[in-house]
């Protein structure tokens, strides 16, 4: 207890309204409850909890919950309040009430990724108009200070790409493939038994979690806001236990990746930015490479500062809860030291390119008849369409049903572009020669 | 060029002066004027840079500067400006043109540690009475964002500890005794060749330059004022090549670290915060012993949050300049938003602990005669003062000399107090069958 709790504070008492009750929502009461005096002496104003709205009064919870506080009334609770959280989650009715809130003056924390990343920037224009702030720091991976040192510390700088690992059921999962040689289902049941994934497992394995978060993130990096359908969307649902050998053996490792990458114009083509979710090799030595479990982080290049990393847990109820409480004080001292909320820049007007317009490296995995000349005429292809090889890496195979000798090639391109290599993968599909494409990888950090 | 060029700013340009023309001035300098239209657009209003305060208009310089904007006169030039940027280092005249500035109504950001660490409290003091804004993020970690996250996205947390590689030098000679096994000469002469060590080294490898940082760090992650005076500093000069050799074996590697570390009041003693600067023994799957070369990390634990590491470059003309930048950036939003700065909250008042009153791991290496009953006897001092041991490790060699045999141990205790750690070294260095201590290192993270 470092806080003195006769500490004589000048400002009244702040009114807060809960939105939720789920374990985010119970660790963010138990602490306002249990930090009260604390939280006072760095805010200036004690925090008064008015109520905690959830949808069932008698739903079974994670966490206790204070009952005297609960209510069903969201509606009536955002109006009484200065400040308001908002941990429903989903679209509706969580973007009624928190414009509601800011109608009524309250600056409003929402760790709602889903809600920022479609309705982000008419929310923030209504918050700025209104002269309140909208703060959401727990939407992006977790317990991690990673928008707040986007936003302001990087605020003279110029971001160039940010790589994040920002979904943690799908690291675990990567993880636990590359450590064990596990494929993807006994993977993900492992997963669901220790609560990292979901019954439903959807949202994350496919993606869209991780898509959602980096709308947000590329938003905050370009000054620009990009949403859900500037994202370029793939899951890990398709990655085998080969494909995790094979990255082992190249030394690399798989990551889903949240990637927001600014493409300067050149040749006359536009610039833009592209941000994608996809899985990804990276080197070893890379930093995110040592990224385990369901650990999250997001590597930030930029033009001055270079090579930047932000690591920490990116879910659970206590580390969402402190990115909630750190934009709750904040927002509160704004109040109680007067003058208007911190706003963010959308000064610039990024494109947003689509994910053919993209410049990366590949790894091509295929198996081809074991036939003199087919590695020239693959090459050729390559070639044709500009893309050049970096590395070809052959092992010849028996087929054990018509017992023929066929070649399992792995190529690895430079940077090229999207387009160019999609459209020599189908024509390398078409070849007479070709037996089956196990894979095709983008490859980021090296 | 993200940034409209005939953006509309409502606000009259702000005036920055910049004092140093050193390696970081001459990049801010740069960006200044290369990048004026985005930063513009990001701010509100145009940086329109008054002038470069240096010592000697004839000095030979690392960058260019622009000859036009040169001055010797800094205090002429602070009493002009909105913005003051300080990147004089040492405590004088930096400290008084800073405190012209604030008595000027000028916000000041800052990258002096050592004056920060000197007298940071009452500088913060007047800055906050005048109602302007003193930030330094780029006093600690070059360009990693973490002064900001600490104060601002963990405030309605408690961190419990702070461990901080925040030396680019001693990180370097450490990795390269590490990875090539050279001894502390040899890497320090390559870091010298490098331009990673200064010609003299002293301020960097005897750890004041990291004791400065830690004494920031531990300001502001435990809400108390520390000063220099109350960090316990130890630097890298005595490890030798046979203790990292000794810690590689065994699982382990060296590290200089800053440690900023909450102590609970416990069985009656009181509790308070050690801030310390010592080599530390780390397991190599920390995330710390991940940091190579002259990159910093500064890993922070607090009680919500869980385990958070922020990584990057902790030095260099451009990073640091966008640590810089960042901050003006900031001010800069808030002169043009209005409003008074934002503060810091200095409502505790922690106990600085000195270093005898640490718990943590140790590791003790040392020589003995090889004789029946010495590892009882020794065994025996460490629990008369009651540190309990974890491992002991012996091996026996043969004295080229006099020929005789003799045992070295390698001993690691569980935590235990600073205070019974040294007692227990000193009875086992006066015991007559003991030939040489050769070390004595913490460690942390196991």
């Amino acid at each position: 207890m470092t806080a003195p709790t006769n500490h004589v504070l000048a400002h009244k008492p702040l009114k807060v309204a809960l939105l939720g009750g789920g374990n985010v929502g119970a660790q963010v009461a138990r602490i306002l409850l249990d930090d009260a005096d604390s939280l006072a002496a760095r805010t200036g104003a004690r925090f008064e909890l008015l109520g905690i709205a959830v949808r069932n009064l008698d739903a079974p919870r994670t966490a206790p919950l204070p009952r005297e506080l609960l209510t069903t009334d969201a509606e009536a609770l955002v109006k009484e309040a200065d400040l308001v959280i908002e941990l429903l989650g989903g679209l509706e009715p969580a973007r009624s009430l928190i414009q509601t809130a800011i109608a009524h003056g309250a600056s409003v924390v929402s760790g709602n990724k889903a809600l920022l990343a479609a309705d982000g920037a008419t929310l923030y224009q209504q918050a700025d108009a209104a002269g309140v702030q909208l703060s959401y720091e727990a939407a992006v991976a977790g317990a991690i200070p990673i928008l707040r040192p986007i936003r302001d510390s990087l605020a003279g700088d110029q971001i160039t790409r940010v790589l994040g690992i920002v979904n943690g059921t799908t690291n675990y999962i990567l993880d636990q493939m590359d450590s064990t040689g596990a494929d993807f289902a006994t993977a993900l049941a492992e997963a669901q038994r220790l609560g990292y994934a979901e019954a439903d497992p959807t949202a994350d394995v496919e993606g869209h979690d991780a898509a959602a978060k980096a709308a947000i993130l590329a938003s905050l990096s370009f000054h620009t806001r990009f949403a859900l359908e500037n994202v370029h969307c793939e899951g890990i649902s398709s990655i085998t236990a080969a494909d995790i050998a094979a990255a082992k053996e190249a030394g690399l490792v798989i990551k889903l990746l949240a990637i927001a990458e600014k493409f300067p114009a050149k040749d006359g083509e536009e610039g833009g930015v592209s941000v994608r979710v996809h899985p990804t090799l990276l080197p070893r030595e890379h930093p995110l490479a040592a990224v385990h479990g369901a650990f999250n982080a997001v590597f930030v290049e930029a033009e001055y500062a270079g090579e930047l990393m932000f690591y920490g847990q990116g879910a659970g109820g206590t580390p969402t809860a402190s990115a909630v409480l750190g934009d709750l004080v904040s927002a509160a001292r704004r109040i109680v030291l007067g003058g208007p909320g911190r706003t963010e820049t959308t000064t610039g007007e990024v494109a947003a390119l689509g994910i053919e317009a993209v410049q990366t490296s590949y790894c091509i995995g295929l198996t081809v008849a074991d036939q003199p000349g087919v590695l020239a005429q693959i090459a050729q292809l390559f070639a044709g369409q500009g893309v050049s090889i970096e590395t070809i890496r052959q092992t010849i195979h028996r087929d054990s049903v018509d017992q023929e000798d066929y070649a399992e090639l792995r190529i690895v391109t430079h940077r090229a572009l999207e387009s160019a290599l999609a459209g020599t993968v189908e024509q390398i599909r078409q070849l007479p020669v070709t037996r089956e494409i196990t894979s095709v990888l983008r490859v980021e950090g090296i």
